[in-house]
């Protein structure tokens, strides 16, 4: 059996963060919760590890976290989304980032101005890292609950098809679909879906709206 | 009862437009096809009355088709929207539009640039018309198979909330979950998810991609 790569997340602590955290390491994944502050990851990393009862979730600073990791989430709030990739770069040459961003403008949600987040990281960060869009349209609520089935699909994005492949099949390990959906030019309307979702919400008798893909095989 | 609208459908012999114009029908709607060419339009509608047994269905040259009609549904191909929406301009005046219009460029989809296509109509047709924006992400050949449940759930933009309302009643009459999703810029993200569907059907191990909307009441 091939060694599964180690995951760590960045802004690692949030919603989403300790969602993921949480249904990868019931698979058996090693995962590294990074966050700005070193307490706060540590804290978050313990009291998973306890829910859990697993000793495979450890709590990092965000710089030692993306060090040790073999593949990186980024799920930072959008308005750290630059500022983490600046401090990050270095650290993360080699290795492949996925890039959870939506940009939503609240209160009221607007199709986001190209390019997409996912393509800013990619510009920012170079060639030596293969960024890949995903997980922008979950509800991060829906991970939590381990016992609850996850009824959303994600849609992938990524120049790098290969990069793509290695998330989606960590993704269906998790027990969701995911598809690929084109470049990271692509993932623009991936944000933007994610706003139509905060739309959905809003103005629908419907919660923590997402999307499943259907058709024919 | 109320008396249930006429619906015309603008470009109607295609397959969405005829596809559309069954499954009306068959829910007792009058559904009148329109084309630029009368006697196409006329044919298309002889076929469909034969094929479905009833006689709601009527063939008229596009304008024509407009003027008798209580909604009017834009099914062209997107090459002659502009055109289409400029020679009925003032027979629309009134009456909602349901613009069901998507840009796509083949053969590498990419987001569509803004103003979306619904947002470009309002514009060119003024107040008189309210523009509702729905049907951009279905899959055409899956309405034309009555024996068929629908399985795609229709996004529906519209600055007005009414109209898009009474679009919302008569998609789900159809069998179909209608979600109110935002205005007529949103729009531009609905018309960049067919893109993303067009790149899933291509990449991955399925056809005719729509999408659903999950969640929780």
């Amino acid at each position: 059996m091939e060694k599964k790569p180690v995951i760590s997340i960045i802004g690692g602590t949030g919603n989403l963060g300790t969602g993921l955290a949480k249904r990868l390491a019931v698979k058996g994944y090693k995962v590294i919760l990074g966050s700005r502050s070193e307490e706060k990851a540590e804290k978050s990393a313990a009291e998973l590890k306890r829910a859990l009862g697993v000793d495979l979730i450890h709590g990092m600073q965000n710089q030692e976290a993306v060090r040790g990791g073999d593949l990186i989430i980024l799920t930072v709030v959008q308005s750290a989304h630059e500022a983490a990739l600046k401090s990050l770069k270095e650290d993360l040459q080699g290795k492949i980032l996925v890039d959870a961003t939506a940009r939503i403008k609240f209160p009221n949600p607007k199709p986001p101005q190209p390019p997409s987040a996912p393509r800013r990281a990619q510009t920012l960060l170079g060639e030596g890292v293969r960024v890949v869009a995903a997980f922008q349209n979950v509800a991060a609520q829906s991970f939590a609950d381990l016992e609850k089935e996850l009824e959303s699909d994600v849609l992938v994005c990524a120049d790098d098809r290969e990069a793509a492949r290695q998330v989606i099949d960590i993704i269906e390990e998790l027990g969701m679909q995911a598809y690929y959906a084109g470049d990271l030019d692509a993932a623009n309307t991936v944000e933007g879906l994610t706003a139509l979702l905060v739309n959905i919400n809003k103005y629908n008798d419907i919660h923590h709206a997402s999307i499943q893909v259907t058709g024919s095989e």
